[in-house]
């Protein structure tokens, strides 16, 4: 009896990779709770490596301009430069997209071959980096595989690509490598840390990386050797497989999904209970992106509930309690429609009612609250903002919920850390304190777009029917879910991680463009 | 290239199936806007044709004893009893269950082999009748069909293990007729009704039928017989996979989740707006169950809007033209999720975390909403009850965007408006005005509950985000949108319908228990 990878047994395998050994780059181990990461420290001073890392290279293809592809293009050609590599670096466009203008007043121009239609940048290149939007990766990945060169190497910075092949029950060609380098930021951050590198020692965006295929045995020597060139402080192992579905899960929940829902509910729910629209929002959202995840960012999930009175530290545990179980539902939900292929193929399917007129995505950012979201900013006195405890309780809670569904998935400390902690905090909560949620949601990349506004309304409903109605009627807390969540091992994994963070800051307090907020 | 179902192209046949031919029943044709349907009319002047539709026929093993199987099971003994026919009715369970001794009360019992464990029944069986849960349907089919009889037919009430069998790639064994009598409406009532129909002419419960696999050639005339031995007035032709799609879409839409959404977005709504927390009951879930759908039921749909002075026709008209296309997409991505597996696959894997502990489906009918429509039911005075122009649009909006999709889809007209009209206010507004919809959701089956719970916030994010934003924000109406309403084709075909309805009322005013709400 055939079962669909829906019915699949769960993937119980240890949380951790297999120790990896490069013959190039020295490795570190880093203790992350209960477990041991090999990892790759980067810099400017091994630079030098990079040739014997991308032997038998002569030309790479960077496949797109979105986001990541401007920044790893030319953060690429500037390492290879350095170390005096006789390998170019050319990019490869659709015929007649307007970004060859763009890519022209970034250096890379036809009279050179350092520009040109994709396919015959595809054809020529002995690496091929794919950084085309994920729609187009499953429109196109057939032609792209059949112009590849005979052993040349595709490189991914997202495992979509493999999220869709295993939906269709595809695989990529046996005889090619395939191998991932996912920076944890945008590209415009990858970039101009990339830039601050040249002066300030270990600026840069750290990156996982993942080794799919390895027919030529060179693979993982590539692999770094591309997380270096690209300029990571340090890289970490995932496989594609995890990279995915940790990625598509997080992005639903408490990076963008699953933070929209909490703000629209408490925002509601605080003025029923008498606050002002501008008081529930400053105590919602502002409370979220203005305090919460600054005191995350600065001394760990922990500290938010440490540092409060008895009486703040009662209002989080109710809360946290009530809401830890509805969060962790949507979660578990989401994670298994993302491993068994049903989420990829939602997106793909939206993506042709899109194309065919059959679907729009109109804006969310009109609705009331997001228009006095904008009043109270206009108005922010960054003192006045409070750290709502009930509204950290619910926060946190759906962060370790979100935290523990991975883990229990048997994904590594540092990708579970990334994309339930450091990305949301870091990355993402300073761009929606500068704009709010929904505008960030109208503005990301199709894929996290349209998943956030699936999965948002979810963990709005349940958090609503299931853990305000508890503490509404006065159901006690639960003594072992609080200290489950202190002595979770996850704290001194985050600290640790912190410790591995660029020594620079990855945020900026203003993006100069919607460009400058695309997430992947 | 393989390529999954969920990217198959959309069904695009015309929204008619070929006239069937009995040798034993009279057929009628009956025009359904540009469609003409065959169909059959039953009644107890049929049953001496009974003999020759199950020739062949000597034990039909009834499996299971949910809500259909003990009002099928007695109906078709009483009827074939009637008819004189030497054909055998046992009900069949699994080891230990429960409904043993509710059967036994019904004269089902172990002594003359009437009643008995289900795998012994349908070995003995020359038609199986399998009426157990959808869940159960997943689980055990494979035991089923390795345990039938060589030769004997399978009758399914719901195309639901159809769907399962696509969503997983597998299908039913070749060699065994497959067919389908769906009753429309629940159990209690099929019974209910049959006994009314010894008495008065007309009574009973209108039928879909499906000959699915036909390796014998007599499976038409049994799908009849089966049709009208269980009291059917009407019998509507259909295909297991239209069946199985409109069903579930169906109550995902209008019938539960739809509604459920437009409720508690427009009781919001109308606090904003300054109303008491009762009278935006009054005007939202009260407008809905008391007004809308009793005016729909005896009048038509666009009775509703006809009867309107000017200014509420203006109201509604502002109120339709921002809400259908945003229910529209909600509508259509559902229907695409269920036609693709992805729903059922979604369906499966939610039991499974719920037998696993790793996920609980609680009530939904604690929130503010519903508590406060207990008190306005418990004070209700029928006359008061408004019907509010506003609900109005946004609920026949819904409603009607609902027709398009499933017409788009290739249903049959006669399914189309059972599923999305004669099913919504004939058979579930009674009892959501009874009790409430969300009382409603946590009663009725688990694909139903749970796919309400999981589409009813989408439907109430987008109206918000979109739809009612719109309406604030002065977007003037489409007069294209409203004049397609008026002109739509399906209000002669709800007229020609309502033709074809019992005699009698099939709904009650108040369910004796919560079995009595159960839709499958």
């Amino acid at each position: 009896m055939a079962f669909s990878p829906a019915f699949a047994p769960r993937t119980s395998r240890v949380s951790k990779l297999s120790a990896f050994k490069s013959d190039i780059f020295t490795t570190t181990e880093v203790k992350l709770a209960e477990t041991t990461e090999t990892i790759v420290k980067g810099g400017r001073d091994l630079f030098p490596l990079l040739p014997k890392a991308f032997e038998g290279i002569k030309k790479i293809g960077v496949i797109g301009w979105g986001s990541q592809a401007p920044a790893q293009a030319q953060n690429i050609k500037d390492s290879l430069n350095d170390a005096g590599a006789d390998i170019s670096v050319s990019i490869g466009l659709r015929e007649g997209s307007s970004s060859f203008a763009e890519a022209r007043e970034q250096g890379f121009n036809e009279e050179d071959g350092s520009l040109g239609e994709m396919y015959k940048v595809i054809a020529e290149s002995d690496m091929v980096i794919l950084l085309i939007s994920d729609a187009a990766q499953s429109k196109l990945y057939q032609k792209v595989f059949d112009t590849m060169k005979p052993g040349a190497t595709l490189g991914l910075s997202h495992g979509f690509l493999l999220g869709y092949l295993d939906s269709i029950g595809e695989a990529f060609p046996e005889d090619m490598d395939v191998i991932l380098v996912a920076p944890k930021g945008m590209g415009p951050s990858v970039r101009r840390l990339y830039e601050q590198g040249k002066e300030v020692n270990g600026a840069g965006i750290n990156s996982s990386f993942a080794v799919h295929q390895n027919k030529s045995g060179k693979a993982l020597e590539l692999a770094l050797g591309w997380g270096v060139a690209v300029g990571a402080p340090f890289l970490f192992e995932t496989t594609l497989r995890d990279e995915y579905r940790s990625d598509i899960y997080g992005e639903r929940g408490i990076l963008l999904g699953a933070v929209h829902a909490i703000i629209e509910g408490l925002y509601r729910r605080y003025q029923k209970q008498g606050m002002t629209p501008e008081d529930a929002f400053l105590n919602s959202a502002e409370s979220i992106t203005g305090q919460i995840t600054k005191k995350i960012s600065t001394r760990g999930i922990k500290a938010v509930y440490d540092d409060m009175n008895a009486d703040d530290k009662k209002i989080f545990e109710t809360a946290y309690s009530a809401s830890y179980s509805p969060s962790k539902e949507i979660l578990q939900e989401c994670y298994d429609e993302v491993r068994c292929g049903n989420e990829i193929r939602s997106v793909i399917m939206q993506g042709d009612r899109v194309n065919s007129g059959k679907g729009f995505i109109g804006k969310i950012d009109g609705t009331d609250t997001w228009q006095v979201g904008e009043r109270v900013r206009a108005n922010r006195d960054d003192d006045k903002i409070p750290l709502n405890p009930f509204t950290a309780g619910v926060y946190v809670a759906t962060m370790m919920a979100q935290i523990d569904v991975l883990l229990e998935g048997g994904h590594s400390y540092s990708e579970v850390i990334n994309e339930s902690v450091i990305e949301a905090v870091d990355s993402l909560a300073p761009y929606m304190h500068y704009r709010g949620v929904a505008f960030m949601v109208d503005n990301c990349s199709f894929t996290a777009k349209w998943g956030s506004r699936k999965w948002a309304p979810r963990f709005d409903y349940i958090l609503d029917q299931l853990a305000y109605t508890a503490v509404d009627n006065g159901v006690p807390v639960d003594a072992q879910k609080i200290s489950d969540f202190t002595e979770h091992r996850v704290h001194g994994a985050v600290q640790e991680c912190c410790k591995l963070r660029p020594s620079v800051d990855i945020s900026v307090s203003a993006p100069t463009s919607t460009k400058e907020i695309v997430i992947k």
